[in-house]
């Protein structure tokens, strides 16, 4: 289903939440909300579409049975006391992949801060036209629109910045260790548990505009990943043992980025340098980075102002902007 | 009109402007065609709408009186022998701006070299969202989607190869003395002829397509300037003396862009870094560079293999990705 979920729905859903012992009827319904009964009708049948399993009896009305487990746009807004991020959320059940949605919408004019939801994605993506796995029920896979006056060569330092919240974020909730691997992904215990994907579109020294998707592994058990993945992969659950939920991990993450975003786009990079730091998986290690042709080994010393890699190699030290990284 | 010249449009044209001192019927053109005379109704009134002059008569068709100063997407291809820039020509009448449809296209998937011509632009633009002034019949405005398989911060070179290509063609059609002024400017005599606007879509080290815009003032008279621009702007003909073809400046154009274009892939910039000392306004000059808040003083150097300008100044080399450069 390619539309978001409406206000009505949620409206709806909350009525019937609130009484799931008895029916309620489209009059009593369209009365207590003050819209129209066409309006109740169009509502239940969007929350069904959504999975919610709601019956129907005539002359009595629609009875709640069952909810999916989904994250619904206002309980996230309810929850979050942002001024940018999130102020806007457009909740899906399945879609090919938020970033795509978000850099159309960002196109049309969608205001900072928009928060782009799936509860599933069908071609979900990683870097450099990977894909990213995105089952529906266990993760997050989410896109927010940013619009910050930088240039383009700045952004490195965006993704180091939401990949740091998502880090710190994680650790606040479960206490595990959970790192940054340069440049955009997100560990516990070396494995994948999130990663960061920006897109940008830009002029050479001017960003229009900044898509920042997030995913993350959060309710996964290990039979949840296929094959190729389970070796490198993790989600909160596995490592934590419990279930975690995606609305607080959610908007947990958004007050922490939208810090760090503000801060970045005022000082750049430098004030999160202690910080970056201390939750960097690299720094420290022995890495071979590849880059295109091109291949670099050393001693990961540091990451810059502009988000790059600095390595120590016994020609000296070399910044790399790019690449992927293995840890020798 | 946001639609592209169709072949059966300039198809019809090309019979017309044969047969100038008769009348041609539908019936004879559907049939020298072979397409329906509903297709030559529709072309005709196509050319109508490109201020192609033809008179029509009961019984006996159509005369073509007065064609307008266009550059036609057939004559475009038939002079090119390029591999992959104009392939494929989309020529509009008038467009708000080239480079906000090819950025559009590319998303949908046009392929690269896809030519984006139109005779104006009714919001032209140019670098930091300034307006590029783009009135109809006079200059070159167009767009070519390309996509290069690198890195975005590689992209500043690709903007220095489109500079490098426009300097050079002015100067092999014309003998004048045409310089690129870093970054994105190219000069004759110290004033502003063109203008190069990249814009990118990409991830942090892919680039998913790049749009490069070219604005040439060509046949402007002294008068054609608006006052604010005239003290900074002029044209090929105004510094030459003589009318220019668009046509021919295009093709010339396309063929040395795609030489550069074709090398820089491969080879990064460094083999040109000779051409584009020899052409450049800046080098050796005394500069001030203003970026947001800072501000760097000192020596025009270099260009590096990246596309940055290097200035010398008194606390040593700066090496400087964008900003606003002035002559000190």
């Amino acid at each position: 289903m390619k539309r978001s979920m409406q206000a009505a729905g949620e409206e709806v859903l909350s009525l019937l939440q609130k009484k799931r012992r008895t029916f309620l009827s489209t009059k009593e319904i369209s009365e207590k909300l003050r819209v129209h009964p066409y309006v109740v009708y169009q509502a239940i049948k969007e929350l069904r579409r959504w999975d919610f399993e709601i019956s129907s009896e005539k002359g009595k009305g629609y009875r709640l049975l069952k909810s999916p487990d989904l994250i619904l746009p206002g309980e996230v807004k309810r929850k979050l006391s942002t001024k940018i991020m999130g102020k806007e959320v457009l909740s899906y059940r399945s879609l090919g992949s938020t970033n795509q949605l978000g850099f159309r919408l960002a196109e049309a004019g969608a205001r900072e801060g928009a928060l782009i939801l799936a509860d599933e994605q069908t071609r979900g993506r990683g870097r450099m036209g990977r894909d990213w796995y995105s089952p529906p029920g266990m993760g997050l896979w989410i896109s927010l629109i940013l619009r910050p006056n930088i240039p383009p060569f700045k952004a490195p330092g965006l993704s180091i910045c939401a990949g740091l919240a998502l880090a710190q974020t994680i650790k606040r909730l479960t206490r595990l260790d959970a790192r940054i691997k340069w440049p955009n992904d997100c560990l516990i215990n070396g494995l994948k548990v999130g990663g960061i994907l920006l897109e940008l579109s830009a002029e050479l020294d001017r960003t229009n505009f900044v898509i920042a998707g997030v995913g993350v592994n959060v309710n996964h058990l290990p039979r949840d990943f296929p094959k190729k993945l389970s070796a490198r992969a993790t989600s909160i659950r596995i490592e934590w043992g419990k279930e975690v939920s995606r609305v607080r991990l959610l908007t947990s993450f958004l007050q922490r980025f939208e810090s760090l975003y503000l801060d970045f786009k005022k000082k750049g990079l430098s004030p999160q340098r202690q910080l970056i730091k201390k939750f960097s998986f690299l720094l420290g290690k022995k890495v071979a980075v590849k880059f295109g042709r091109e291949k670099i080994e050393g001693l990961a010393r540091d990451i810059d102002d502009y988000g790059s890699l600095v390595i120590r190699t016994p020609r000296g030290e070399k910044v790399v902007r790019a690449g992927e990284v293995t840890v020798l």
